[in-house]
Parts: C-alpha cells; sequence; structure tokens
C-alpha cells in the first residue's frame, strides 16, 4: 500500500467556510481513515467546526490565517493581494510536499491563477484545464476543459484528452479510457481547422497511447455516457457545462409543478415518493463535487462554492484518489512518451 | 389584414415525407384558415396523403418530383445534383414569390446550403444563422446561432442579435425583445474579443434599436427564460442546443427508472397520471418545432426531420407568422439602418 496522503483545505472558501470544510473532511475521512489534513483559515472557527468532530482532531493541523480570498476578487487582485491568504497557503502545502492534493470551494478564476503560479505547468504542457465529472445513464464521464481557457488549438485538445484519459484511469479504475472529441457532428468534414486537426491526430497516433479514441461526439451524446472523457475547447465546455445544470433545474421545476397541480398529483407523488428520491440522487451534483486543474505539478481541485459538507466531503474523496493513483506522474509520463508527436498536432499534421 | 400567404413545403424532407408533411399542412390550417399551400414530391405519395385531408384538397397544390436531397448527403452533393429536387423546388416558390416561406424537414446542410444560392444573404448581413426555439420555464426563448457556421466575429454576433430581435417580435408581439450574449461568466472581462466587442458595441448602440440589451448570460440562464433572445456563435450554440435535449432525454431516462422501481411507485405514478401528463407537454419537442435561416431574402424553415405531423404543424405555424409579421422586412430594414455603425463592431470599436 500506498504511504498515508495528507489533504491541504482551504477551509474559507465558498459560501460556508470552516463550517462545511471541516465537516467535510470528517466525512471523507470515515470512507478514507488513512488521510490526513491540513486546514488554513480563521483559527477560531476552525476550531469550532472541530470541537463537533472528534475523531477528526488528530488527523487534522489547522493553521490560522486571517486572509481570504473574497468570491468576487479578480485574478489579478488575487495574485497581487493573495499571498498568506487560506487558498494561497493550501497551494503552497503541495507545492512543498507537505500535502498532495489542495481543495478548495473559493473563487474559481483566483484558485486557477494561484494554483498556475504556485505550482506550475508540467513540462511539455502548454495549458492546464479544468475537468468537470458529468452524470451520465451510465457511469459518469469527464469533459474538459470547462472554463479555463476560451479556445484550444489542435495541439491543447490532445493535451486535454491525454490529462483526462490519466483522471478517468485513476479514478474509474480502467486501463484505457474512451475519448471523444465534441463537435457539431460526427462527420469528418465538421467542426473547425484545430478539431479536426486533433481528431486527425488522435486517430492517427492513439494505439500506443494508454486511451481508445472514439472520434467526434456531439453534446446529446455526453449523458449517454457513451465515452469516459470528452474533449471540448473551454469556450464551448463551460457553456455545455452550465447548460446541461440550467436543463435540468428547469425540467425540475417543471416536475415539482406537474407534482402538485392537484390533489390527485400529490397523493400520487407521497405514494411513489421513493421514486422521487432515487431520482434526487441520481440528479444530486454533490455526489459529483470536485473539479481539478489538469496540468499542473500538482493537485489542485475546486469545489463547487455552494455546496454542504457532503459535497466538500467528495472533492476530497476526489483528491484522495487522484493523489493515490498519481495522476500528476501519469500524466507527465504520458506527456513526455509523446513529446515529439505532438508537435505534429498543432503543425496542422491532419496528413 | 394581410392578404392570404401560401407556403411552399419539400413533401420529402425527413424520416416520414408526406404522409407526416400533408397531414401536418391540414393541422395547420384548421389554426391558420386562410393559409395556402404548394407542395412538391412525389406525386402518388402526396395524393395518397391527401386524400384523408379533404379540407386540405382546394387549399393546396401539389407538384411532382421524383428527386428528392437524401438525409445523409454532403452540402457540396446537393447544390450539384438538387436541381428539380422537392427541397429546391420549395425553395424556388418562395424566390419567384409563389410562396412566402419555404418547409423542409429535409437534410441541415443541404437545406442551409440550397437556401443560400436560391434566396440570397438580405444586404449587409455577413452570415445567416439557424434559430432555435428554446423552451424556459417562462415563455420559450430564441437561441442563434446553434450551427449554421463555426465562430463569429463581433459584427455577426451583433447580426444575430437583431436578426434574433426581428423573430422575437413577430413571434411574441413584443416590441422591444430582451437580447443577451451567450458567455462563460457574466462580467466584463470574460469571453474572448469577438464577444467582448460586440458587448461593447450593443451597450453602447443599441439605445435606439427596436431591442432591449440585456448583457452576458450564461449556459444555465437560458432556461430560466431571463432574455427573449440568446445570441451565441455556432459551435458552442449548436452544442449548448444538443447538451441541453441530450439532459432532458437522460433526466427522463432515470425518472422511468425510478417510477419502475417498485410496486408502490408504480401506483404512484398511475396515481399521478395527469402530473406525468403536464410534464411530458411541457417537455414535448414537437411544441417547438421548426428553426428558421435567418438572413436570408425569404423565409426557409428547418423542421426536425424525425417529427410528426403535430411537430411538422408547429414548423408551418412558424412559417406563417414569420412571413405574416414580414420579419424579412424587418431584419433588411433594421440592418439597413444601422450599416454605417455596424462596421465598428468588426473594427474592434470597444471603446
Amino acid at each position: 500500500m500506498a504511504e498515508p496522503k495528507t489533504l491541504a483545505l482551504d477551509a474559507m472558501g465558498g459560501d460556508h467556510g470552516p463550517e462545511v470544510v471541516i465537516p467535510g473532511a470528517a466525512l471523507s475521512l470515515t470512507r478514507n481513515p488513512s488521510l490526513r489534513f491540513v486546514a488554513f483559515g480563521d483559527e477560531s472557527r476552525m476550531r469550532a467546526a472541530l470541537a463537533e468532530h472528534p475523531r477528526l482532531a488528530d488527523r487534522i493541523r489547522l493553521v490560522g490565517t486571517t486572509l481570504a480570498i473574497g468570491m468576487h476578487d479578480k485574478p489579478s487582485q488575487a495574485l497581487r493581494r493573495g499571498k498568506g491568504s487560506s487558498m494561497w497557503l493550501a497551494l503552497e502545502a503541495v507545492k512543498s510536499g507537505e500535502a498532495q492534493a489542495a481543495i478548495s470551494a473559493g473563487n474559481t478564476g483566483a484558485l486557477m491563477a494561484i494554483s498556475r503560479l504556485i505550482l506550475r505547468q508540467i513540462p511539455g504542457i502548454e495549458r492546464p484545464a479544468i475537468a468537470a465529472q458529468w452524470p451520465t445513464v451510465r457511469r459518469a464521464c469527464i469533459v474538459l476543459d470547462v472554463g479555463s481557457n476560451i479556445g484550444a488549438n489542435a495541439r491543447q485538445l490532445v493535451e486535454y484528452a491525454l490529462m483526462g484519459a490519466a483522471m478517468a484511469r485513476a479514478q474509474f479504475g480502467i486501463d484505457r479510457p474512451t475519448v471523444g472529441l465534441l463537435n457539431v457532428g460526427v462527420e469528418e468534414i465538421k467542426g473547425n481547422e484545430d478539431v479536426k486537426e486533433a481528431n486527425a491526430w488522435l486517430k492517427r497516433e492513439s494505439a500506443d497511447l494508454p486511451l481508445t479514441y472514439s472520434g467526434f461526439i456531439e453534446g446529446d451524446q455526453i449523458g449517454q455516457g457513451i465515452v469516459d472523457v470528452v474533449v471540448v475547447e473551454g469556450f464551448a465546455g463551460n457553456i455545455a457545462l452550465k447548460t446541461a445544470e440550467g436543463t435540468a433545474r428547469q425540467i425540475s421545476t417543471y416536475l415539482k409543478g406537474a407534482m402538485t397541480q392537484s390533489l390527485l398529483t400529490k397523493a400520487g407523488a407521497l405514494i411513489a415518493k421513493s421514486g422521487f428520491k432515487t431520482l434526487k440522487s441520481l440528479t444530486d451534483p454533490r455526489n459529483l463535487n470536485g473539479a481539478p486543474f489538469l496540468g499542473l505539478n500538482g493537485i489542485a481541485i475546486k469545489s463547487h462554492g455552494g455546496t454542504d459538507a457532503v459535497g466538500f466531503a467528495r472533492a476530497i474523496d476526489l483528491g484522495y484518489e487522484l493523489a493515490e493513483k498519481r495522476v500528476i506522474d501519469r500524466i507527465a509520463g504520458d506527456i513526455a512518451s509523446i513529446a515529439g508527436r505532438l508537435d505534429t498536432a498543432a503543425a496542422g499534421g491532419s496528413g
């Protein structure tokens, strides 16, 4: 077995701070009993939250800081004024090797900017990406990039494919995850040049890579779970992710209205209560909370800002999984193994 | 009142052909009793379908042709070999003035290519767009472009805003539809240069245009119905549309599974049957079938290929609405009115 892992927690990120982060750590510890934590934030609030979770007490080191990045601070402000903040210190703990992953529910732009500054990119990676876990009618899949960058050239799309596959291997325990490239049609003539080149490169070069390339897929196929990893540039990826969230919320609004439209529907809904509970759990965003920034020399995970302890614990679980399975080493190894060949993707090698 | 309208029908488009198109026309006629039709396709199949709808008989002219564009023909093939096909003849009927709109459930790429060739673009419009009707928790909204083009510069995004607003005025009967620009965040610093420039232009110049510019919106806000028109370049727009469709289908799969998981849920679902009927009708894609190609000198409407007569009738209704409200004249007038100012959007006039 691997040595015990320590995770660094930004206790001040998100809408709730230590009152969610500390109970989240306690919950994750019940599932991952070898875990240790170091948490950064307001010391008295962290202590108060910890008092209710005595079993966590000897597994967590608390580091007090009065500085915190605001949810609406711009990345540039966060870089200038964020030194010593709870988020900054959590990432420094990864950099120094004390922790093997950092988890924050804070401001996405600030977290990305500070992560890049402190952890730096893996050699050979042009661009890190944010990888979302996406529910499907089969198991979850991974979609990246969901907004770390706007636009991506062919080479960067190939990097996303490799990084997403490394995450899928770690998270789902499969040897050769299937990877699809999101496009506006599945025919070879569809899409922009970057997408076409990345498609050609992956078709030509992926036989000896630890993934199975499935070609183009369309937006309606993501939720069908036909691939383990969906690659897309960050503008369209972010819009797709948020559109899916919005559609799920919209249908939930419709359903609530329809089930309360009459006494009969209310009665039926009450009788079918266990079914609605199943539906709620299948669509519960907390189950898949936690989006890592891939491509850096260390694991940084963004938790949803509004989540509760159950959701935050899932982001911690993911950090533990990725650290345990050494996903950074895998990405670095994969990228190094194709270094010479990758340039042909950017150079338009759709030959 | 305006003079009677004639609509041109491609009777061979889609998965079903005349057996859906003719009953669809009959159904739309019951709602729009002044309508007349000219339909192009296999004459004996059209006659057989018409035999069941005697009230339509003296309102429709049938024009026989044995040529039809295949659902998988490439646009280039359709342009080369499509002359005289049912789709081609329907668009020529609009060009000649016999009909005021063409409706086809055929191949999207072919329909777009032939429409552009025959109808030509409105002077001042750089790019036509496909406008989808999108269900929301309030009334429907219009989203464009959903795939006519990949990418769009600032000027083209402004064109989409004007064209979408003209459609919203015709369809929803409102004077100044609200227009949002889809982006990866609502802050001014988010997005690519094209989106930022279009945003700056619309903020600066839209006061005297027949729309109210609402700024950036995010993907999860489309289904909330916070604006009447959502503007986005075609790659992200197509992915958003299909992702929403896929998510709706995914949740429907979850719901079916959950409601059949036990005898109790089955009983409850039976009792709440009227509620599920409401839900089904709220999410029924047939209600919002019909996506016009905007920006051409004539109305061409794409119906979903797999729809039935109820859905096809909706696409016909939309063609009638857009013709009746003279949406092409409105777009041409709006574009002409800002011709000099529009160039500043493309020239990077983000002030």
